[in-house]
């Protein structure tokens, strides 16, 4: 069978990719299709606008918070398909975010109050600005239960860091960023006291309660937030919301709104009414208007802050007098507050008003320059007069939320959450556009590049909170409905209906997919979550184990189809930590690691270098294994965890069983590694007789087609030594392990032809 | 501002939905569309095929093992958007699963060797059959690594159960099952000592170390598995895979085929080559075939079996004996062995052959009853001969893995992993058919109902290991591809690429979407994971914090938009256990709880009841809140846990800081209470002047504006008491509250309102 099966496989890739490649007979007509499904032109029109066909690729990618899952997830627009959930305050094995050692590092930089927290809700993401646009480096987000910000590097798509707010109790308002990335924007929602660990009644609120708001200092250079660099300022027990940070004129000031200025404290069991009905009374909230490159400044000098748990913090008092902090009247419980891409006007949305209001920068800082306060709030905090400093108010419907723009000048997109709609409207003229209707409670919406100084427009995405009737039912718990709207004409376009299938997404950013350059492979033996090299890198050949004490060390490698070492023998009790050095060059020939029932896991990219780290507490056997569907022959990339009672002994002369292979099995096998270089030599003379070095992907398939039949020499050496000492046994296994080599060689080059022919490579 | 609030939003609902609602001019025609998206007329053929517009629903779900993220994913075919992860072996956040104690306690059940176990490796899930048909009542999911078995019930897509397989140390082959799923199947993958934490080494592997296969009883009516009634049959230590259940003719056997026969040891780091060149160096394995009627009532018998840690195993001696247990000879490596719906033959792909095997259930019957067999294996199971068992073989290509079947008689369809290709063929009469190229590495496939006795065909699902090129990059892990194919017609038509975003799925199943009947909301005070009245449930009023000694339990409840209670007050030590209720009846009003930095978080759906559960270990102040975006002052709905330090006492006379509301305040309120009340007089009247009853959504969605409007009568009550005594603080207050449950009652009337004017309701 050897034979034919290796005969029938020159056949085949002889004559060319088989029966039906590139053929295809379609027997329905688009008629026939569109009157099945009950498709509308309309309905066409907006399948052309989004599919994308095989292998296509997207304009913009988005990155959402994930919500409860504590994940952000990142997917294409207009194809609305989810390409990654990339693991942030939650453990996701796949990639085995908080099961290997070194991403375990990295949510242990989250602890609180010394302990583990193993999830977020995550809830507002924000791309790295260069000069008030996405420059696509980095990306972070905040952490409403657990107050802390995650820093994720988008040349890899992993979580580098995480950073916990040293004085809130609950946020929400993070993670807004400056124009140059200088800072990383976090407000505290629900007040508290800013001194960990200390409880004060609530009878002390207006005392002794309090919010904040933190500016990170993010350092580009090393892609880490310099928490000693970072500074808070102390704000009144309001429940600050969002913020946004001023550009071009507004460069330099941030903005932060808030709701329950009322400074309400519920208590619906003790017969109060409940927060809800305290926290909306009053028709207005404060917008809260901060100089922050003045308050970086003052947050240097050691006489005018207070450092509270180790955190330096400017209290208002001192806010107060060095002129940095202004409140302005908003309307009722607002929920955004949106910079305008001119950095001219600040749009609020008060979500139990019909309007949008905007204020004019320029307005602000008149009011503040002259010193036109119309009151002060119960903490001294100078109030600008609602009219000094708006601009225009827009009547667009109910329960308006968040604002994005356009690319188009002056054009403005807000969600109204109790009407389920996006308005359309200009903000310079303050006139409303359009209104279309969506499925159903909108929170945020997101326009591409919506929030920087240079909108791209094209498309909106409205971020709807109940998708109850839009998708096949799958249990009470439903997913959410984020639908992408058509924004390039006059009219809006409703054109996809995309469910969430984890997590409820707080909001999103858009980004022109060009602007992202992810790597392709990691260099070898890296440390993906501190970019350094690792300690456990090994190189082919290098691999060792090593005992000291009862610690044992594994430094092993992955490669088609092997893991080395196959064998680990420990003793009860012994410490093990295993490195694993992925040694592949080809850029999507990722190798998962686990140790059964032992509770580890590991993701290991190209080039990547992970460990895995447990005490061997329980004897017996346990095989490992790689978990990622790698090769053909990846159920046999496979090994033995041994773990012997303390002391035990191998009996003497013990051997592992052999297979009695002939000299005719070694034959056999040797005709088969004839056999299938001549197949491989097809393929290889295809592909060379192409123009395939136009195209780098498979120049990179042929790096690691030739690594791997470059393997085989050293496996050849083996099995003619074992021939020569007639030793059947090792030289028809080291012969089979050619072969082996042949076959991933060989799956590797028909991959490259694949390529070439789809391409048409000539 | 009130006053023109309300008027403005009067004006707005009069006048309809406002401006864009059903507009939408079209400004590119969608030739210009598929010009500027580089669009065939095939594509847009392929669009039409799977674009499901806006509300539109999928003729097919798709249940898709997560691989290693632990997960299950659920996806609407044609139009494969993800609908919803579902947490199985993993904790995950969102759902509350491993952060509230109702899905712990699910969770532990998988706990082995007295540890927790954070992940899962999941690949093959299972639909429950009734006469071999998907009933769509269960979902099963084995665990690779921890040999386990989940088990989904289909009404509320949540994880009931989880069992561990009591004596094997890693499994691949689960889960299957049979017909009537009497049995759930699983095989296990790498041989290892069947006795838990046993050590023998490996020179030892023939003797001591064992293959198992395990068959799981299954109690419908109670939707579990019963540990106690399944059993095992020992297996000699061949690296078993995939299963099968005979169906029909063949219904009371079962099939497993199995790799690495060869019983090779690798050692790669002691000179030995490495396991995948010993474990493919013969050109056959073995099908396992076993009558589990006949082994289930063996298994019952005490003097037949041996009990190993707890668990009945049929050991090998008494399986040959009894004659259960046979052999025959299948093609190199194989992954897939797949019954044909008419249960006449079985199909066995060996990865390194060329060909699918066609057995036939009949030769292989008359084999065992006229007793021929070829040989015996090391064990002394008889070995049927090859060609005394085959139906047929065809040559199809490089890699064949698995099969399914299409609704067309004898049509089936085969993955060609090398080749990167699905191979249609006819198994009656061994020919190949059509062969399509798809990208790249398929592993399983999928076709609708494609495992039972009555597959559905129209489409095919491709699971693609290696989505390089597929995608816009995300980074050196990369998302796998799942790929539609259209097998309606003769020949094969690829029609869309879906990524992965988390896990690589080994395998899917697809069922008619009409069959699954999910729950639209849960009896009130259910605990979900066991289908049972909660001890914590409440009903509104009964809410209560009972204190025995340091254990603090809060009986609380959920609705729009506030917890009851608002405060919870506790010493420093304290246990806490929090108990909530969502009181609501709108089918997707689900309300998410959490405590800030207390690690727990709950998902409480309409009607569900769950728990957290807590040291209060650290004193402050910890606000929690509702982590589902649920209404308009979703922000509002907070509170505080208070923790004191031992033996604090509040100061005499301490009081909470009032807002001095006057007269006026609460005439303002008053009426802006009437004025919203005229606005939900117009959404009423418009509603109940169409058919509304003949939509089941719209009477739900009455239902509960009605349940909002209901609580007016209580909070109305108290601000008149309140007014009464001149106490205008609380009056206006109250009247705020009746205010929040008008803007629900609006909020959900308007929903009811553009539902039914998108459903043309007349």
């Amino acid at each position: 069978m050897k034979t034919l099966a290796v005969k029938t496989m020159a056949l085949l890739i002889a004559s060319g990719l088989g029966l039906g490649a590139g053929m295809s007979s379609a027997a329905e007509s688009l008629q026939d299709v569109m009157k099945r499904r009950n498709l509308t032109q309309q309905d066409l029109l907006a399948a052309a606008k989004t599919y994308t066909p095989s292998g296509g690729r997207d304009e913009f990618l988005a990155f959402s918070s994930g919500g409860q899952s504590g994940q952000v997830l990142v997917y294409g627009v207009p194809s609305m398909r989810i390409l990654k959930y990339i693991g942030v305050f939650t453990p996701e094995p796949w990639q085995g975010y908080g099961y290997d050692e070194e991403s375990k590092a990295v949510l242990a930089q989250g602890r609180i109050d010394g302990k583990d927290i193993t999830w977020g809700d995550t809830h507002h993401p924000a791309i790295s600005e260069t000069n008030g646009e996405y420059d696509g480096q980095f990306l972070f987000i905040n952490d409403k239960s657990n107050p802390r910000i995650a820093v994720l590097d988008l040349r890899d798509f992993e979580t580098k860091q995480i950073v916990v707010n040293p004085i809130m109790k609950s946020e929400h308002g993070g993670a807004f960023v400056t124009p140059n990335t200088e800072y990383i924007i976090e407000a505290s929602q629900y007040a508290a006291p800013l001194e960990n660990q200390k409880f004060y009644p609530l009878e002390q609120f207006n005392e002794k309660y309090r919010g904040a708001i933190t500016y990170w200092k993010f350092d580009r250079e090393h892609g880490k937030i310099k928490p000693e660099e970072s500074f808070s300022l102390e704000l009144p027990p309001y429940s600050q919301d969002l913020s946004d940070a001023g550009k071009l004129v507004s460069d330099g000031w941030s903005f932060t709104n808030s709701f329950c200025t009322e400074r309400y404290v519920g208590g619906i069991e003790k017969g109060r009414p409940p927060y809800e009905a305290g926290c909306s009374a009053k028709d207005t909230d404060y917008m809260h208007v901060i100089n922050w490159k003045r308050a970086a400044e003052i947050a240097r000098d050691d006489s005018k802050i207070q450092v509270i748990n180790g955190h330096r913090v400017i209290m208002m008092e001192t806010a107060i007098k060095e002129g940095i902090l202004f409140l302005i009247p908003e309307p009722k419980s607002p929920h955004g507050v949106d910079v305008t891409p001119n950095g001219k006007f600040i749009v609020v949305s008060g979500k139990l008003d019909t309007h949008v209001s905007v204020y004019s920068f320029e307005k602000i800082m008149d009011a503040i320059k002259s010193g036109r306060f119309e009151s002060k709030d119960p903490y001294g905090i100078p109030v600008i007069g609602m009219k000094d400093a708006l601009h225009t108010q827009v009547q667009l419907g109910l329960g308006p939320l968040h604002t994005q723009f356009d690319a188009k000048e002056c054009v403005a997109y807000t969600s109204l959450y109790v009407d389920s709609m996006v308005a359309k409207w200009n903000f310079c003229e303050g006139k409303l556009l359009d209104k279309l209707a969506i499925h159903y409670n909108i929170g945020h919406l997101m326009t591409m590049e919506g929030d920087t100084t240079k909108p791209k427009g094209k498309y909106l995405v409205a971020l709807n909170k109940l998708s109850i009737d839009r998708f096949n039912p799958v249990g009470p718990l439903h997913p959410q409905n984020h639908q992408l709207i058509d924004i390039s004409n006059d009219k809006m376009q409703l054109l996809y209906d995309m469910p969430l299938p984890l997590g409820e997404p707080h909001y999103v950013v858009g980004i022109d997919a060009k602007k992202l350059k992810p790597a392709i492979r990691y260099k070898v033996g890296t440390n993906t979550r501190t970019d350094s090299e690792h300690v456990g890198k090994v190189r082919a050949g290098e691999e060792k184990i090593v005992r000291e004490g009862n610690k044992v060390t594994v430094y092993g490698t992955l490669i088609r189809s092997h893991i080395t070492p196959e064998t680990i023998e420990v003793e009860k009790g012994d410490e093990v930590t295993i490195y694993l050095t992925n040694l592949e060059r080809a850029q999507d020939e990722t190798h998962g690691f686990t140790v059964s029932t032992y509770n580890v896991h590991a993701s290991v990219e190209p080039g990547k270098t992970a460990s895995v780290k447990f005490t061997a507490d329980k004897e017996g056997v346990y095989p490992y294994y790689c978990t990622e569907f790698c090769s053909a022959l990846h159920l046999e990339m496979q090994g033995y965890l041994l773990v012997s009672p303390k002391g035990w002994k191998p009996e003497e002369g013990a051997q592992l069983a052999a297979a009695n292979y002939t000299e005719t099995d070694y034959k056999n096998t040797l005709k088969k590694v004839v056999d299938t270089q001549a197949v491989i030599d097809q393929v290889v003379g295809y592909i060379t007789s192409v123009n395939y070095k136009a195209y780098p992907e498979v120049v990179a398939l042929m790096e690691d087609a030739t690594d791997q039949l470059g393997k085989t020499q050293e496996a050849k050496a083996k099995h003619e030594a074992a021939a020569a000492q007639q030793d059947w046994e090792q030289a028809n296994l080291w012969a089979e392990q050619v072969w082996q080599y042949q076959v991933k060689a060989a799956d590797i080059g028909l991959r490259a032809k694949t390529f070439l022919e789809q391409k048409g490579a000539k």
